[in-house]
Parts: structure tokens; C-alpha cells; sequence
């Protein structure tokens, strides 16, 4: 259930005493081959980590031997010091593993504006580097985690021998909470680069950028994808895009299921729009909405704070002729109430909006959470 | 202090029931001339209460007679029975004050979805009528009330014999909080519909607008200027709009100070901008931050935070050459710590964030509040 379900994948999770807690915080995971493919995606957020600087070079080429990651610090807005911290820690794991830095994805994750502890989380790749082996995708998982309660892991098997596996962590995603989501899937499918490149651009389009917990962006997203080619199979470009897409959307969700003190998770679904670009706005406006997500946690169907949403938005559609509904009861047509609000139990912790657009064919859902006092707790007693 | 200082107005503020409390909820102005320039401002969000469709309308001539205002109940999302709610609202205050209903702006606040009691809300109306007095600012100031705590009424004098009288309601704004912002502004200047309404939108422009207390936008928002000419002076257009701005920033501080929930004020101030919009574009981007806004509350000086948010906009800027200080304190400048986070105090109730972005010489500062517990109790409790 993991990044060493698929062939030819070492992985290892330690404690390098990054993290006051003393939990897992160095993670490493190594492709044996015979292939060496690989593709990323990073965050969109103009202000970047050291790592994501860092790692946008390393993927240019497509070949990546190992990723390293460490929690308890995200190496961002560090300066070149923290710059030279990342880049020792890939010449680190190159000079473990005998293969060149160049090659080595950097991920890190936890408070921005501090220093790493150099020699530390040096040690800590060390450590990590000597407890290889295809049974510890497991702590890997776990060595990855901030605030998330558990660790997050999925995998996909094709009939034609091939599987793929994933790790994530993260509490609230894309525009993540204060926690950065990073994701690793490893793969042993033989596929060229610029093939997982598009599957991956494909897959992520559509599960991890329609998360949006609480419209927060990070500096330091990465989904990584790596193929060994050690099933000796191609796979055929079609059935790994689906897959590889049902493994980011099963991440997608446990990513949604646990984020920072959320007690709904809500899929807002907008149909009838004129384009997919369309749906996607007016889904987000309503995923960032605070007094929406603030409702849902009171369980109040209070369906005025949708629309209010909606009409912020440069979409297409006439304000007056916008369906709404709510756990399948639809609160407002034609711009008045519909049937009475007082038919919806938000009790459960799944809740699904729908909103009809009434202008076109296309459609998207937006996954995001309630705003609730755990999440207030959780972000304001972080870095104190 | 409110809408009655300026000669030629009168007003009134009544309990109609609408309210469940009982609180007064009808709230009149009513401009006894000579003049009856008046202009408006209303919610740029694409779907609009029905009295915001009405006033729109009578605003179009520059002439108004009356505002009436309704809380209790936003009128939005009613469909045509309440559109037809405004149009007899206004109808009835024409009729009791001898005047054109045509020329009667209205507004509402309160819940959306729901129809207001219309006998009552006349009923109302007549009250309100028999009870004007230039002695019942106050009362009108109340009439208008939600969820806020406390009234808000300010007024402004010119040596040149004329006032400006205002009164606002709202609990955060623009993008207000679940409670809509209705603004009435009164002036006894001499002084036409045009010069009225380009003073209005300059005002407004650099106050109402730069307040974003919880990034939602209401269906309702509305601010209104009558101008009577009683004092006999024509107003120096320049001295009048500074004036207006000075007594519009002073209702804004008095929302921002009563926000729902909020435990800060902060003020987000943006310089070294390319451009006017960038500077205001990246204030808002922080003051939408629950993160950020939620480290505050926790008088947390997180400023990576300040920094991510920053990193989501398109202005203009070299994402590691951007200095960020928090209540003077210089915490981060060309990409790295600069002074530590300890000497930050932040328990006063204001909070003065600066981010210079090194790019030009435009700026703009955005007010916004913290996000509380207080905060999510209020939205979540709200229509239940």
C-alpha cells in the first residue's frame, strides 16, 4: 500500500531529531531501475522553497535515481544558506547511493523562515541511506507526516503486471494548509519520462488541484512520480493515466478526509457551465468562502452564503436562474427558495453541494473542508 | 454624530418585529431639501438583493427623496414576491411623505433566502414616518444594526458652514461579513448629483473598499449620499472629498474595530508596488489568508505565512527581495530571516503589517481582522 509495492523501490523512514516530538522526520525513497524515469509537478506559489528551486532542476532531464524528504522545517525563505542545506543534502544522498546529486529530488516541509539543522538532518540521510529496504515504504509514509493524523498511502495494480504506489502528506490541499502536500508515486511500469510527464499533469489537473481545503497555497508542493521499468512490462499510456489518476484522486481524498481540524468534507459540484475553466472558479469561490464553510460546521444549510459566493465570480451565468442544492435537496431555483432548508441533515461528515449553473455542458467538483474551531486552534498555536 | 447633523434632514429608527429580539429593525431619512442630489455606490456581486435591483434604478436621476431601510431580513433571493416586498416599501414611504416612489431608495440586511413579513415591515414604514425628527439620528443608527455590537456614526465639519453626517452598519467589510455594510451619508453642502457621486466613488474607493475583513462579498452592500444644500454653501468640490474620505475611513475603522469575532485589527500596508492595483492586489491576498489570520489571533508572528500569500498574486515583484516587518519589526528581507520574531509583541488589539515590494512606488493599505473562535461560533451559528 505504499512506494515499494512496485518493483525495483527501496524506501526508508527515520528520526534525525529535526521534529521536538522525536518522531520520524528523514524519508527516503530510491529507484533501483533499470529505468530511472521521472516527472513532477511543484506549487504554483511564486515564493518558493530551497527544495522546489532546488528540484525544478533536477527533473529537467527526466531521470531522478532518489527523493529525499525531511518534516520538521520547510526551507523556505532561508536564503542561500538554506539553499546550501538543500543542495548538501542531495550531494549527501548522491555520495550514499554512488549515483550523482544532480539526480536527487529535495523535499522538506514544516515551519517557513527557520534553519534547518544541517548536521542533523545529514545524519539523518545517513541513517536513512544504511536502512533501505523494499519493507519500509510503511515508515517512509510516516516519516513525511506534520500535522496529519496518518500517514496517507494508496496503490493501483494493472491486470498487464505493472502497479502503482503512493505516499502523501499533507492536512488541506491545493493552496494547502499550513502543511505542505508532497507526494510520492513510484511505479514499475516501463514508461518513458515525458510519458509520466503528461499522465502526471493529467492526473493532478483533476484530484490534487481541485482540493481545496482552505485556499492557502504553499510554498513548498510536490508531487513526484518515478518509474523503475522492473515489471518488464509497458504499460499502455491510456489504462496508466486512468490509474495513476484513481491513485491521486484516493490520496486526494484521505488528504481531504484528514485536514487541519475539519469535521465535513464537502464536494461542491458545479454543473451547466460554460466551461470547465467556469466550473472550477465558481466551485473555488464557494470552497473559500468563510461563511460557508463556517455554516456547513454549524450544520446550517444556509444556501444564501453559496450564491453569494457564486456572484463574486466572473463566470458565466444568469444570477437569477442557478440551482442549488444540498445533500440532494434543492434549496434554490429560479432566484428564490425552493424546498425548505429544513429538510437537510448535515450531521455526516460528507456533504455534497450541488450548483447548476444552467449555461453550458461542462462541470467540475471542488473538494474542500468546513471551517471549524480545531482549525482555528490548530493555525494559531503552530509556530508558538 | 450621525445622519441629522447636517440641516435639512430628519430621521427615524422603529421596532417593527421583524426581528426576533424585538430590536428597532426600520430605519427612515428623509431629506426635506431645498436640494435632493444624492448619489449611491452599491455590492459589485453579481447576484443582488431585490431593493439593491430597485435602487439601482432610482439612483439612475441623481435626485432622492428618502432611504428607508429594512434589517431582519435581506429581501435577497425572493424571487418576485420580494421584489415586490421593495417595490410597496417604497410605494408606502411615497405615499406618507407626499414624494414619488420612484425617488425612495431602500435597503436590507439580514438573511438571505428568506421573505420579509411584508404587513409588518409597512406597518413599520408608518411608524417610522410619524416619528421623524432631526432629533433621531441615533435611533436610525440602531434601526440598522445586525450582528454589530455597537452603532457607527460619524460626522465631519467645513469652516465654509457646511456638515457631513454619516451612519453605517456592518460587521466587516467590503466583502463584509455575513452582515452586509449599508452606509447613509447626509450633507447640508449645496452641491449637484455629478460632483456628489465622483466625490462618492473617490471616498469610497480608498476606504469602504479597502476594508475585507473576511474576504465575502454581500448581495446587499450600499452606500448612499443625499445632499440637502440647506446651509446655503456650495461646497469646494476638493475640501468636500476630503471631507467625505476622511469621514468614510472613519465609519470603515469603526466596522473594522466591531468585525465579528475579531480579536485585531490589522492593517496591511503595501508599498513599493509597480502599480496601485498590485499594491492592493497583494494586501488583499494577505488579508484573505485564514492562516495568516489565524496565526494573529494566536499572537503568532508567522510571517512565512505573509510571504506564501504574497506568492499567489501577479503583481510585480522579485519573490526574494521582499521586505516584510510586523508592528515595526523587520522579520524578513532579500529572501531570509532579518530580526527575530520574539521582539514582536503582538496583544494590542492593532496590527501594522508592512511589506515593501522593492518594485516601484505605488501603495495601499488594506484593513482586515484576525480569525477567531469568536469568529467561526458567530458564522456557524448564525441562521439556526
Amino acid at each position: 500500500m505504499t512506494v515499494t509495492v512496485a518493483k525495483g523501490f527501496v524506501a526508508a523512514g527515520v528520526a534525525a531529531g529535526l521534529k521536538k516530538s522525536g518522531n520520524k522526520d528523514v524519508s527516503l525513497v530510491v529507484n533501483q531501475g533499470p529505468r530511472k524515469a521521472a516527472a513532477a509537478v511543484f506549487t504554483s506559489n511564486r515564493c518558493q522553497a530551497n527544495p522546489v528551486l532546488w528540484s525544478k532542476q533536477v527533473i529537467t532531464d527526466g531521470e531522478v535515481e532518489a527523493i529525499i524528504l525531511n518534516s520538521g522545517g520547510a526551507n523556505c525563505y532561508t536564503g542561500s544558506e538554506g539553499f546550501q542545506t538543500t543542495h548538501a543534502t542531495a550531494e549527501k544522498v548522491g555520495e550514499l547511493l554512488g549515483v550523482s546529486a544532480g539526480d536527487v529530488l529535495v523535499c522538506s516541509t514544516g515551519l517557513i523562515g527557520d534553519q534547518l539543522d544541517r548536521p542533523k538532518l545529514l545524519a539523518g540521510v545517513e541513517a536513512a541511506a544504511a536502512n533501505l529496504s523494499a519493507d519500509n515504504g510503511v515508515q517512509a509514509a510516516e516519516a513525511i507526516m506534520t500535522t496529519d493524523s496518518v500517514s496517507k498511502t494508496a496503490q493501483r495494480a494493472s491486470a498487464a503486471g505493472w502497479v502503482i504506489g503512493g505516499m502523501a502528506k499533507g492536512a488541506g490541499m491545493l493552496a494547502p494548509g499550513l502543511a505542505t502536500m508532497l507526494v510520492v508515486i513510484t511505479t514499475d511500469a516501463d514508461l518513458p519520462s515525458h510519458i509520466l510527464d503528461s499522465a502526471l499533469r493529467s492526473a493532478t489537473r483533476v484530484t490534487f488541484d481541485r482540493l481545496d481545503s482552505d485556499g492557502c497555497m504553499s510554498t513548498n508542493d510536490t508531487v513526484a512520480l518515478m518509474a523503475s521499468g522492473a515489471s518488464g512490462v509497458e504499460a499502455d499510456p491510456q489504462e496508466f493515466v486512468q490509474l495513476l489518476t484513481e491513485l491521486c484522486q484516493d490520496l486526494s481524498l484521505q488528504l481531504l478526509g484528514d485536514a487541519e481540524g475539519s469535521s465535513h468534507d464537502i464536494a461542491i459540484a458545479v454543473t451547466g457551465a460554460a466551461s470547465e475553466t467556469d466550473a472550477v472558479e465558481v466551485g473555488r469561490s464557494v470552497a473559500r468562502n468563510n461563511l460557508f464553510k463556517a455554516a456547513i460546521y454549524g450544520n446550517d444549510p444556509n444556501w444564501g452564503r453559496i450564491l453569494a459566493a457564486v456572484g463574486t465570480t466572473s463566470a458565466e451565468f444568469d444570477p437569477y436562474n442557478i440551482d442549488v442544492s444540498i445533500n440532494g435537496v434543492s434549496v434554490s431555483r429560479l432566484g428564490q427558495p425552493d424546498q425548505s432548508r429544513d429538510l437537510i441533515d448535515l450531521t455526516g461528515r460528507r456533504v455534497d453541494i450541488g450548483i447548476n449553473l444552467n449555461s453550458g455542458s461542462a462541470a467540475a467538483t471542488i473538494y474542500t473542508n468546513d471551517l471549524t474551531h480545531a482549525y482555528v486552534t490548530e493555525n494559531s498555536e503552530y509556530s508558538s
